[in-house]
């Protein structure tokens, strides 16, 4: 069967179990493009409905992170087919594209990690891993750009928007070239590496990420043109976009990076925290609550919140019961369900940091779990080069 | 003791022990430069004296790798103190940078290897293994990418040259962006990884290839500098330039990749072909034999290649002796001079390949060497990381 027919039958597939458990409303399934018709591929053995993501560590993730991303794994993972593979990463190698101090790197590694099953993923059903441990995805790294065009790389967009420079900053700019480190330049390839080690064939991302999808895609099939087929050509998870904007300034998405803490909300806050966050969170002065993102940003953000948390319920529908309530009941009530929803996520997340201990356990046992899997992709790949 | 003092002790101290065996001669020491002053560094261990170097696997190697190369680590080997470390390596994933049919590769990699150790490495002495079989190469390229700029890497000549560009081609070009692959403009990161994944203080290399070490140098004091006293840097053991030149063409260097194959000596050929490629080869028609390089390229040669393996007696001692001789006397001389070099060469290349096992089991001792060494480097590029 073509590749492309058989990744669309898995999707259906995939939709069809999840239609199941009702989780058809969180993906689309989105064919960005039939897979090159390459004859090697049709006696290829189709590959296992893979899901692989990975998550930089940058700390204990904020309220965006968690409903744009690791509540949708969390759902995907619970749905899933019981021959479905689930694989998720801490993608530490990826955070050394940009300076880090190590202590701090170190400290946010575990911090992620302990989030990741702190929200629900399961090591006993999800393989979860630090990239660094698995050596395999270094060595595809290395395989696949020597197949990756240094042309398709410098129209990325990343490297730039990482470097602060414009969308149109090119390396025939020679500062330009001063300023890039190969690594940051590299990324997509790395990034391949990790879904193709692993022959995923669904990835759950952001569309943001959709291009660096579509090169992961053009990464395994100028692979298996070359040398066979070997890699599925992964298909991209687009999630409902989730607008998650900063408390502080609602003109811009909830951020890591933004100097004033109270402009997120992290996974650890308590309910005290929330509730003097979201107090303070900038709204305006009109009376009466609408929902309106264009001219009452930060209300309309609220609502928003609340909507994305408390699943079914429209923003329409919330401004509708909240019409004539204050901006202090909503902010009551927006406040009260994020902790409902952060409890158990953050006694778990301190129950599991205080246990050294058990969280090596689960990381060595979810390394092991990612290199069999990827060694099993990399004896392939060696076999077909003639190493 | 500052990095670069103690570099140049050790430096001295080899020489010392060179000196004993009589191989001073061969290798001269150059201190390119000296370390990056680093505070860190002043507190870094005095590395162990390790030599490293690489083969790329292109099957059977010609005189002139011999005589240039492989004739000289042999001579390291035997003359090396017996605290030194030895590591040679069949660096396999380079090769991947231009285009291979893969069970050509397999071919060519198995016949660099038996080559390395029927010239006389010895595997219960040196190091010697296939760069694939230790992931840490890998690893340690992309960690050392994310500290490698384009700018400098852009600058470097070798990809130029492999895509058959001229010097000043840059990445200013789209059509070069086009045509150049990652892993092409990537290599001289890979080789720095090489040597630094060993900690190598050493490196016998080319003189063409001396810019490849000097950004190895840079690379190691790019990360120093920033993660803390990791790498030596390495030194370069330029040995003294050994001109062989092409039989069919003697303005060219002699080559595996001239397509009539009696414009060179492969180590394993018979007698019987070193005599008839020896008969062939270019002269002119002038009476007599001189050493005369450039009026008399193809005689030259002749003189040149007997001088090479007759260490000790230059070329103008030979010609003056061959002056009244005819080139029949000179070629069958040369010819029963390169034979009785090669023919132990052959019968051990020989009996290596008949038995594969034996091949494979000394190649899995010297990876299991090699990951153990590179281990111990990657648990201290991880620590000082935050990996």
């Amino acid at each position: 069967m073509h590749a492309a027919i058989r990744n669309y039958g898995q999707c259906l597939n995939t939709a069809r179990a999840m239609k199941r458990t009702g989780a058809e409303k969180v993906f689309r399934f989105k064919l960005t493009r039939p897979a090159q018709r390459c004859k090697s591929l049709q006696s290829a053995q189709p590959p296992v409905t893979t899901i692989f993501s990975g998550i930089q560590p940058t700390g204990v993730p904020h309220l965006g992170n968690y409903l744009g991303a690791l509540r949708e794994w969390v759902k995907l993972q619970n749905s899933a087919a019981s021959d479905t593979r689930l694989i998720f990463s801490v993608v530490d190698l990826h955070a050394l594209t940009v300076p880090q101090e190590s202590r701090q790197l170190k400290k946010w590694r575990k911090e992620a990690f302990a989030t990741l099953i702190a929200v629900g993923l399961d090591p006993s059903r999800s393989t979860i891993f630090f990239q660094s441990a698995v050596h395999q995805h270094a060595e595809l790294f290395w395989i696949l750009s020597t197949v990756a065009s240094t042309g398709y790389l410098s129209r990325m967009t990343q490297w730039k928007s990482k470097l602060q420079l414009p969308e149109d900053a090119s390396l025939e700019n020679s500062e330009v070239r001063t300023k890039l480190r190969l690594g940051l330049f590299s990324y997509p390839v790395l990034q391949a590496a990790d879904i193709l080690v692993h022959r995923a064939t669904h990835v759950p991302v952001g569309e943001d990420q959709r291009q660096h999808l579509e090169f992961s895609r053009n990464t395994a099939n100028s692979f298996n043109h070359i040398y066979g087929p070997i890699f599925p050509a992964p298909e991209a998870l687009i999630s409902p976009a989730k607008r998650v904007m900063s408390l502080k300034e609602p003109a811009l998405k909830m951020s890591k990076s933004h100097t004033d803490e109270r402009s997120r909300i992290t996974l650890t806050d308590s309910p005290e925290e929330v509730r003097r966050k979201i107090k303070v969170a900038l709204t305006d002065s009109e009376p009466g609550i609408t929902y309106d993102p264009v001219h009452r940003p930060g209300v309309s953000n609220l609502i928003e919140l609340l909507s994305h948390l408390e699943e079914g319920r429209s923003c329409d529908e919330i401004a509708s019961e909240y019409k004539s309530a204050s901006l202090r009941t909503l902010k009551g009530d927006l406040s009260d369900k994020i902790s409902e929803v952060l409890s158990p996520i953050r006694e778990k997340y301190y129950s599991l940091m205080a246990d050294g201990g058990k969280l090596d356990t689960i990381a060595e046992q979810g390394a092991q779990e990612a290199r069999a899997n990827a060694e099993t992709t990399m004896k392939k790949v060696r076999g077909l080069m003639g190493l």
